[in-house]
């Protein structure tokens, strides 16, 4: 049913009949219209046609904010092929790990990082056609190959809900994870900053977030949404950025702290300003943020988010109560849960869990971690929190422990054990841990609280919960203690469990 | 994947978090809060389970606007049924026809229409249980025994793809046809209303329109997504509608010719005022349009929409283009389409057509009405209209031919053949029409216009189509002319077609 689906593609194409000869992009000194925009995104999706790129085939990117970046982001949609932007940032051995495990079809690299990819090539740990972004030498082809256009595009355009996205995120267990971002979740956090920011197409963003960033590419949506202009720098630099901020009327952005606070101080050393700036969204201190509202004029939007959820989940202006991390989106739920996966009331800390269009879809290549972290209906986000009253989220910092738990490979999460425990109407309190095992590398131990008066053996419990849940998942190990450690806030101190009885 | 899923039951489960002492509905003297219109979908729902509505099943509502017929929407989407919502000023006949065609599990009448069901259940010509939505006499069980509630709703909630309400609608050959809205599409109409008028919590719509009428529904919708207000009536009144206006201060409201002058008026004679509206959106006179923006200072904005298209497909201004019907909507693409179904240029009249989430799922049992009306990724609207340079939409009224020809009962639509037709290279232009047949009740008439010197019979011709489409679609009957006769667009006159050669 391709009619009712919609992606950053059918964006642009609707503003090229509306906005035809508006600005899209600005690029050092490139002006790109709407209409020329989409004829390049064309080319651009023939050409990578041309170069065996299918439905569902990753195209990765490794380089700065450019043109051409969006241009790829918006010809995979079109295809149906799902862009791998990688972190410039990383290290060879990480940016191994990301391709190795998104295994694109093609990779695109700009002049600057095109000497960590060639040793990767030559070693064979990865191996796929390369293209210089901006200019190519030795293994990589011109991207001018693939932007000139190639064969026809085939029918089948994706579904909404299908991937368009991979951002490698957070390690949980060392290695970076993909996060598969849909093509709706990016474009109704993109609407939903619209409705915010009250965006038209009168408004330009700065694009100085690298776009391999869920901020990056949010921001950058939302203004193509409105049909507004995105102002692209390659990389943050305050006098750069403070110009581009002044010639272009730059209304909105999203940073990250120290992003703020440097334009500040060196606008005000050099008598330039940010009065343009309507609206800022981002995390950063309280000073900054006072400071910027007090000198502009602007609005600075507190946020909570992940790349998981397409960059954001809540937002609000910062001085609607300071501190807190803003109010969910329209279609977007929050709420907090405990270690039991119970809903808590106002107030209450406990996991931020969140369900609505904008999830993620899961991780790439990880079924097992997808599966436990979208459980129940929502997704765990790992991150601590507490709503108050009127909805605000008050963000609490990442969670103690979201630690897998391996025995022989299997990915075992001790909440899932836990609950089966809690189960029992013996066991009043538990805390369920990994332990080293000679034989599985690791087990499954779990320490246990009675309730008053009850009786319960070790061999009694890991048959209860084998009976509950896959047989990998049971306690090797048992103990029963008179109270678990607990933290300040009253919950279990799984850090003092596991040095005591890990 | 219910995780990505989001329908009206989200949006106010959400509220119930986030709003939950805020007022969501006045009705009469009745306020309700969306913590209170959450625990009555919640206990309806279950009512409704109780009653034997399962996921997919169809409920259907015969009653002017109360606050139950929102609960009913709710409960609808919670559960995954689909709610069929009655025109209250249809026939006992058409009525008839509604419950048949959407054979509902069951049927809820308020006292007003339930001396027009009695009779049809009598005659046996409809058969369900049947509920009375304020009074409940004879057949009608009190609405009581499902608002109280019954059994658990079981697991599975919808996808938001899934159809959410039946809207019975213009009859193209007779009766009218249900199309199927999908839960996302009002969902993200009602969205793009609250970026268009800037709705918050603060604001109150006007329910006057009928909740059975998409315009009824979408505008509660966006009210609802922002956490304002509905102000319902169970009818237009001027009188009591300008009461409410001034004692909710209503800010927004949908609404259709002659409400809006009605409302000036009164208002005038009576010495009340409008001046709480700030936005209102519907179809009406320029000079109420002008008089409405001029006395009050609000903004009427203009639209183009149908049932189909969740209501709206385009809105701007009034202001902005008069005469124009807006622009498309964001995530809404819109196109206008010559005969063969190619795009046209700007300024050049055709069918509109448009694709995007709002777009229906089809016509209730009419696969192939469906399949024709959604074909080459487009949904065929069967009106007129043109988009102008800045992708303004002028609307033109109906396809002046938008009938099946149905050959011995099969549906044939003259596009299809005609396209078919034209891909002959000896035939410059064609129209087909219907004419009657003693065996099939119907035939397929071809009239043609060769190319300059081109040479073809009949049967070639037809022999020609039948290898390309359907053999019950080929014409029965070819007939050559020198011109067809033309209308002042310089379109082939399909009237004049038809009178000449029918």
């Amino acid at each position: 049913m391709g009619i009712h689906d919609y992606t950053i593609y059918h964006v642009l194409r609707r503003n090229a009949r509306i906005h035809r000869n508006r600005t899209a992009l600005v690029f050092e000194h490139e002006r790109v219209t709407y209409g020329e925009l989409v004829d390049r995104v064309e080319s651009l999706s023939s050409g990578l046609v041309g170069a065996g790129v299918l439905k569902g085939d990753r195209v990765a990117v490794l380089s700065q904010n450019c043109l051409e970046y969006v241009y790829l982001y918006a010809a995979a949609a079109k295809l149906g092929a799902i862009l791998l932007p990688i972190n410039w940032r990383l290290n060879a051995d990480e940016i191994a790990h990301v391709l190795s495990d998104g295994s694109p079809r093609i990779l695109i690299v700009d002049s600057q990082y095109q000497s960590v990819v060639t040793p990767l090539l030559s070693a064979g740990s990865v191996s796929m056609e390369c293209y210089g972004m901006d200019a190519a030498t030795g293994p990589f082809r011109p991207f001018q190959d693939l932007a000139r256009g190639g064969e026809a595009v085939p029918d089948g355009e994706p579904s909404d809900m299908d991937g368009w996205v991979i951002m490698h995120t957070a390690a949980v267990h060392g290695k970076a994870r993909g996060a598969v971002l849909t093509h709706r979740g990016p474009l109704l956090v993109g609407s939903q900053l619209v409705n915010c920011f009250r965006l038209t197409h009168e408004d330009a963003n700065m694009v100085m977030v690298p776009l391999f960033h869920a901020m990056g590419l949010i921001m950058t949506v939302s203004v193509m949404i409105a049909a507004g202009t995105n102002v692209i720098v390659s990389r943050f630099d305050v006098d750069r950025v403070l110009d581009k901020i002044a010639e272009e009327r730059v209304t909105v952005f999203g940073e990250f702290a120290p992003i703020l606070k440097s334009l500040l101080d060196r606008a005000s050393e050099t008598g330039r300003d940010l009065s343009s700036t309507r609206h800022v969204v981002g995390l950063d201190l309280p000073e900054t943020i006072e400071r910027y509202q007090r000198e502009t004029g602007g609005t600075f939007w507190a946020a909570y988010g992940q790349s998981e959820t397409s960059g954001l989940s809540t937002v609000a202006p910062y001085s609607e109560k300071p501190g807190s991390a803003g109010r969910p989106f329209h279609f977007t739920e929050v709420e907090i849960v405990d270690e039991a996966g119970n809903r808590t009331a106002p107030g209450t800390s406990g996991e931020i869990v969140t369900r609505g269009p904008m999830v993620f879809r899961g991780y790439w290549n990880l079924e097992q971690e997808t599966a436990y972290t979208l459980r129940d209906g929502w997704h765990h986000t790992g991150d601590m929190g507490r709503l108050d009253e009127d909805g605000y989220l008050w963000f609490e910092g990442r969670a103690p422990e979201k630690e897998l738990i391996k025995p022989g490979g299997e990915n075992v999460y001790p909440a899932e054990v836990e609950k089966a425990i809690l189960e029992h109407e013996a066991v009043k309190e538990t805390v369920v841990i990994g332990v080293p095992d000679a034989k599985w590398g690791e087990a499954i131990k779990a320490v246990c609280v009675l309730e008053e008066g009850a009786c319960l053996t070790g061999q009694e419990l890991i048959d209860f919960v084998a009976g509950r849940i896959a047989r990998y998942k049971k306690p090797q190990h048992v103990v029963f203690v008179a109270e678990l450690p607990k933290t300040e806030s009253g919950a279990a101190d799984r850090k003092q469990v596991k040095a005591v009885h890990g």
